[in-house]
């Protein structure tokens, strides 16, 4: 198998640097589309043969070092007992929105091998027909950003509500991310149990905290969670989106990998967290619309600023974006494989 | 008249600390909402006399230092030839978007004197009906974003559309904002000429950039726009919302004040920009929904990192949501004086 990732997220700075893309298994693939006029997107995230098809083609077509299960990190809200729903061009709208202290309680932890069996299945298959290719990261929310998206009830620009009950009722807030944090412990080591071998925890949206609230309310969750997965070798990536911020407090907080979105650069980066860091990313996804030259320059000083680190994943900087013509994704896949070698 | 807003501008350490917030002519006062019940968006900000009441009913009602008059940054973007709407709810629309060298032909540069007449006038109101009060403020969208709103036709979550054409065909983005630059410089002399005692622009999209995109596509352009207004003596406030990547060069820009947004706490922003910056900024707007014994421990925090720079213009960090009571407003203003005094 293409250790490549796996030694990377260990520490090992290994050459040529391993690389895959956010949202790698999605909507710019022709491939995926066609799957898509057929079914929809969470019959698609329920259907193991289906997730799995979906998870590897980008695998074959771009020649990535690693395939992440394809489904969504809302996907086990809906098995708490809130009703969620994807319109397609408006994102998730999830009903009833949760703000009072009945919401909460009318919520329930998740039993993974009942709830989300069909999850745990696509692991298996992936594993099953990954063998011999590349390792298979499994993934979910972090638990503040799950808050956000139950409390709003789909995504928001303000985060006004989430807010209000973070400085209005932060016993009731730290209430629901209890249950949330346990939601996304035994959804992880679910996920390892079946077979993944890395983790990325996606915390979308906590770069709207300052940082000293980012520090109390949202990072002791994910700590905690690190430290129960810690024992089981799995490495764990942790991906703040637009959290340039908190990149000092993130130092701490004992994932094997930070994930930087692509406004913070890596040189900076590496300042912060310390040279002893493996760092995953973090190219603007919109720099695919570069032409070839233009894209390896920005490729190339990447790849540079990633030697700093003790050892760099290749990424984007964000999830891959429909507009890209996935020729241009192999493009940048060869790119990194040939200027690091 | 009270001067304390104009003399930090220019860099004096006044006590108490002057404050004014951003949208503080808006929806979370029930005098606003009245008369919004009766006219329209559009129709307000070019009705001089109600636009006039709207801006000063802050003053009257927060006790702010400053007032800043009630427009909206799209409003020249109309003049320019493209359709401009505001749906509730659902932000602004604009139409055709400009994504083609055809479309940027179509667009014209703005007579002030004719084609905004009403701000002009709103502004000649206001320095009567404000004589004796508070500084008037004026303000115009930087470049770059009011180019985002024109290439996306409103507001984006990915402003792919924008990248693209910034990555695709980048002297096609700099005929556009070469033009953008024309029209926003003669949009600010307008306004002083016509009496505002202070600018400030925003630049609220420029933070999707990477470091080097913003150095590279945004900057300049403001930095040619604050050369140009240097010789009035008027005071040039810069924010870049989500800019905390690009404090760094923000720097060199020229303007009088920089705009922090709630996610760069103040000590880190004086670190990078020098204790010789003028601060503006930069409470989270949800902070108000806080207790009071919490606002005001924020609160102190804030202005006691002021400190550290040449002045502190106190401000939140984005602007007021409609969702807070008008009374926490008026509880932050006598915060601010009572804690600085």
């Amino acid at each position: 198998m293409n250790e490549a990732f796996l030694r990377a997220c260990h520490g090992e700075a290994v050459r040529p640097v391993p690389v895959w893309l956010m949202r790698q298994a999605g909507r710019y693939l022709p491939a995926y589309q066609e799957l898509r006029k057929k079914i929809d997107f969470l019959t698609l995230c329920k259907t193991p043969e289906l997730a799995a098809k979906v998870t590897i083609q980008p695998v074959d077509i771009l020649g990535v070092d690693a395939a992440i299960l394809f489904s969504d990190i809302l996907i086990p809200l809906e098995c708490m007992g809130i009703g969620l729903d994807f319109h397609e061009g408006r994102g998730p709208v999830l009903n009833p929105p949760v703000r009072t202290e009945q919401d909460i309680e009318r919520l329930y932890p998740i039993d993974p091998d009942t709830d989300v069996s069909f999850v745990l299945e696509t692991i298996r298959i992936l594993r099953k027909e990954l063998s011999g290719k590349v390792p298979l990261i499994g993934f979910s929310g972090a638990p503040f950003t799950l808050a956000t998206y139950m409390i709003e009830g789909g995504t928001s620009k303000t985060f006004v509500n989430t807010k209000r009950m973070l400085f209005e009722s932060p016993h009731l807030f730290s209430r629901l991310m209890d249950l949330l944090s346990e939601v996304v412990l035994s959804y992880i080591e679910a996920q390892i149990k079946a077979g993944v071998q890395a983790i990325q925890v996606f915390d979308t949206w906590a770069g709207i905290l300052t940082r000293e609230d980012y520090e109390r309310y949202a990072l002791p969750y994910v700590t905690r969670i690190i430290k129960r997965v810690k024992g089981s070798g799995v490495p764990f990536i942790y991906f703040v989106f637009n959290g340039g911020h908190v990149l000092e407090i993130i130092r701490d907080s004992g994932a094997e990998v930070i994930g930087l979105d692509w406004r913070t650069d890596i040189k900076t980066a590496i300042s912060i967290l310390g040279s002893d860091t493996v760092v995953q990313g973090n190219l603007d996804p919109c720099a695919l619309f570069l032409p070839e030259n233009e894209l390896k320059t920005r490729v190339d000083s990447l790849l540079r600023q990633g030697l700093e680190a003790k050892a760099h994943i290749f990424n984007l900087g964000h999830g891959i974006l429909p507009e890209i013509p996935h020729e241009k994704a192999r493009l940048l896949v060869e790119l990194v494989h040939g200027l690091s070698s």
